[in-house]
């Protein structure tokens, strides 16, 4: 039995969307973050030593990490869906948006929201301008995708959106990149908003409504 | 033919490397950063809209991220080298290196660095201690993790290793992380240097010396 840690308000929504999408039984432990100061609860970190969230457990495998987690159902369990077959044209594309949701974007998402809390008010600015417009270009990189493909991998929905969809999703609870000029990305995240799977998925991570759609005030961790 | 877009001193090194390893032919273009600012050079955002390395090109194919592009290249030219079988015990561990290297480490790495560039002096102690502490537990558990094994996925050295070589070699360079009492790292970064096929992949992405064992004065962008 596969059993998911879930940090409220965090990445672990991906993989509980994973397995709702596969329609694969799995346990849930839920963890709350502290309401002040928005930490991981410390017993988090007996099932992994960072204390963060996604882990996922199999037998005896810990596993940790959004896309290993990914990569890691879909081998063994996925039976060839929601990935793309490595000699697949829509390959290249999978494999670069699996990588790039975290390893790029998210890392240039924390870097603004991380520069932000770390200068004083009205210092800093030409650091701050230079990370706004290298965020831009990344808005501006998948905006421009989304106006040529349906879905991150082409016309099929697979794992490469579900790992996406964090950055536009909850994440903006922390750092709200802004959609108003990127009609590609909001019809994307509407496409996702019609899904059952998601839909249920996001009830069982505790979210009461669309974190896609509005999320109310933005909060801050740190 | 394989084309590898390499900027020097960055990432694009981890993809010679790979391809050094696994003896594939391919063509080298090489950008230099602008040596006052450290930016990469407008001409790199021709190939790819990020104006970043790597990029790596195959026929029609342009494809960024060095996560994607070692997946690839294993996937479609690797021969089953390099890698780990998805059935085998050593699988998840390999999974996990390969994304951890990205989206958790560089990313803590990024954070610190940004956030010391972004506060005043003195400023802010209380957000730069907390991500200083962060920092430790990733370098705890990548120096536990290598305790018990030889190489990221075990007794055999693979993509993972290559990956992860990045933030305490070349990386360094802009953050130095500090590994005075990380024996089990220090031993790891010398096996690696040992390698014939990293030796030659150093020298040919523009190193005149190991990026792992002395890098001299740290340099800084933005």
């Amino acid at each position: 039995m596969l059993t998911v840690h879930h940090l409220n308000f965090s990445q672990s929504e991906r993989i509980i969307w994973l397995l709702e999408e596969l329609e694969l039984p799995y346990e849930l432990r839920v963890y709350q973050r502290d309401p002040v100061t928005q930490f991981a609860p410390d017993e988090l970190r007996s099932i992994h030593p960072l204390g963060s969230a996604p882990v996922l457990c199999d037998g005896e495998i810990v596993l940790a990490e959004s896309g290993a987690i990914i990569e890691y159902v879909l081998a063994r369990y996925g039976d060839g869906r929601l990935t793309v077959p490595v000699t697949s044209p829509q390959y290249p594309d999978y494999l670069y948006w699996l990588h790039y949701a975290n390893s790029s974007l998210m890392t240039q998402i924390t870097m603004n929201w991380i520069a932000g809390m770390a200068a004083e008010p009205g210092s800093n600015s030409g650091l701050l301008s230079a990370l706004k417009e290298r965020l831009e270009r990344h808005l501006f990189l998948v905006e421009d995708h989304l106006s040529r493909a349906t879905y991150f991998a082409g016309t099929e929905f697979t794992a490469a959106d579900i790992i996406m969809h964090f950055p536009f999703g909850t994440m903006k609870g922390f750092y709200n990149v802004g959609l108003d000029n990127r009609p590609n990305i909001k019809a994307w995240l509407a496409r996702i908003s019609d899904r059952p799977h998601y839909q249920r998925a996001m009830k069982v991570a505790g979210h009461e409504q669309d974190p896609a759609l509005d999320l109310g005030e933005t909060r801050s961790v740190f």
